[in-house]
């Protein structure tokens, strides 16, 4: 059996002859790049094949010819990038035989885990610290049908339960330092460089745990080798001012941000960061949250895309950069997850053009438009 | 200038020459289609071309080789299948030379039509009752940059109000009697039968002003026609139980329904939807709010998607009328919106699996989790 077919076998009996012409997922869509054979179960949600859009308003900011488009990733199926890594993760899990995922996570990636998961048939668990967390933050991870435990214990103590679980029991972890992550991450430079023709000038990306960033840096490269293009971007990683280990140079105990996707005070791919940085001659820089917030207005209000705080850290830390933009420069910047996971920073970050009781006539209403 | 070159025209001094592939957003993808000339300036968020998945333990349950497929137009920029006629609507509107639009919306309407008008340089202007509205449905609205008029009267009122504000000033109104948002929907049919190779046999979609039913149906005629398809779909049409006037043949005056994308107790385009139903041997029928949580419970809970509960009501629909379907039929159910539109319907209808209070142990974590 082909990975080709694997879709077509949901269907063994299909009488009318249906073949699947639609966008297949990011696994049935790159295998050739991707650590599978045609033995992987193939997981997957039809994820990534998510827009790049123009952003005119931004690069009128920047200036000086320099064209700027964002990578929304919010729209992937469970609504931010992650799901590019669980489709791997997951897939790869139930190759192994596993029947039982584990994370430990807050946000974008127990509802990654808890959707693949059920739709692969596997049971989902998330580990969180109790009495932390408010239940609305969970309710996507609920939906899916995620089994949530909550421990005395801090974050911290979450991450080494799951690591201890994933050893003890069999229980496979899906949280950022399983490998097949990375791998299915590195597929969205992949599209950039197919809707682009080439690979951007910069990439600007938000920097949490700094697995994006290695995982474009991997995409982009292996993308070169196989001859899709002929340069390398160079890599601008963002952190939020008060999460910013990289840009410090030092671990952060008690990271503070309004942007929460990549508030982590000891990113576990640290190291790796730091090559991506040195062998694309990149950059890593802090922004802080006025500027994040800044930057998550224009991009809602100009440019009509909506996205979580955090992934308007790319595009706070280009503004912040421009000046050091290349004339005629083509930039991507990441857009991480969906402004619709963070309802109330729209709530609170909105400039709230809201009249009340106006009477109910046209005169009435037109005089408040300005006509 | 033709319209493939309307993109470029925004980096019109684009030195290094780089060529778009990309999704470009319906427009430019369907334009010989759709009633636009090379002088329409395209307003787009690169909607469409969101993905048709397959939904295997749907398909389990209808049994007899039925091979079921979602439609998740949740997937388009702000959330909702609303995204495809509003890039017509305001594309349009621009180019009739309107500065202002307006609309009464409490959801997914208002979100679009503020989103893509602020894209387009264009004033969006939100009407709806006075203290009826919680603000949080109206945060996606608001940090698109829509300005919201609370009037002193009822719903019926503010859809009055908004066409005496479009008859009698420049204003354009782009509630769903714009005429332009039909032709952006029908898109969403071109897409499925490009994914399928063919029409589906059945297509069941969620009804309230019954306007996505009508512009599905037109694309699926106008592709047939153009020779992409062979067949044409029975069109299915599912109301709530607490709001199904076409399904009743009478307004409702108060209708009640946990769906409430489609709780419209006098659709617009009632005499439209009959007529799609004679044409294409469909029918309308109605759904309880149980069976509509129930079938949102299963899409997320074992398919892994994640829709608003209105979307949810035409799985609802076809798992109540499944020994109707002809074995091995093809069919694919319309999911409107995206989940995260209504984060409270997850956490009041998810099965909530949350265990409290455990120790920090892997031995009192197993336990729970049945190792």
């Amino acid at each position: 059996m082909v990975l080709t077919d694997v879709l077509s076998t949901h269907f063994a009996l299909n009488s009318t002859n249906t073949t699947f012409q639609g966008w297949p997922g990011l696994i049935r869509k790159y295998a050739k790049y991707l650590p599978v054979s045609d033995q992987t179960p193939v997981v997957t949600l039809h994820e990534g094949n998510t827009p790049l859009i123009p952003v005119p308003a931004i690069s009128d900011r920047v200036g000086r010819d320099v064209k700027v488009y964002v990578k929304y990733d919010g729209l992937n199926p469970t609504g931010s990038f992650k799901d590019r890594g669980m489709t791997m993760a997951i897939s790869k899990a139930k190759e192994a035989g596993a029947t039982t995922v584990i994370c430990a996570s807050t946000g974008n990636t127990s509802a990654a885990a808890a959707a693949y998961a059920k739709r692969g048939g596997l049971r989902a668990f998330v580990l969180i610290p109790d009495g932390k967390i408010a239940l609305g933050k969970l309710g996507q991870a609920l939906i899916y049908g995620a089994e949530v435990i909550a421990i005395d214990g801090n974050f911290d103590k979450a991450l080494e339960l799951v690591r201890q679980m994933a050893d003890q029991y069999p229980i496979t972890l899906v949280n950022s330092i399983n490998p097949y992550r990375i791998e299915g991450q590195k597929t969205a430079a992949f599209e950039v460089i197919e809707a682009l023709g080439e690979a951007p000038d910069w990439l600007c990306i938000p920097v949490g745990n700094a697995g994006n960033i290695t995982a474009y840096w991997t995409g982009f490269r292996q993308y070169q080798e196989a001859g899709k293009s002929q340069k390398l971007p160079r890599m601008m990683g963002f952190q939020a001012a008060g999460s910013a280990p990289i840009v410090t140079g030092k671990m952060v105990e008690h990271p503070e941000t309004v942007a929460t996707a990549i508030r982590i005070g000891n990113p576990a791919n640290w190291t790796r960061a730091i090559a991506v940085q040195t062998e694309s001659g990149g950059a890593f820089n802090s922004v802080t949250d006025e500027e994040i917030m800044n930057a998550y207005r224009i991009l809602a209000g100009e440019e009509g895309v909506f996205c979580e705080p955090a992934s308007a850290a790319s595009v706070a830390g280009l503004l912040k950069l421009s000046d050091q933009v290349p004339t005629g420069a083509t930039i991507v910047c990441v857009l991480t997850g969906n402004g619709l996971k963070d309802p109330d920073a729209a709530i609170k970050g909105a400039n709230q053009h809201f009249h009340q009781g106006i009477a109910p006539d046209p005169a009435s209403i037109a005089k408040i438009m300005g006509f």
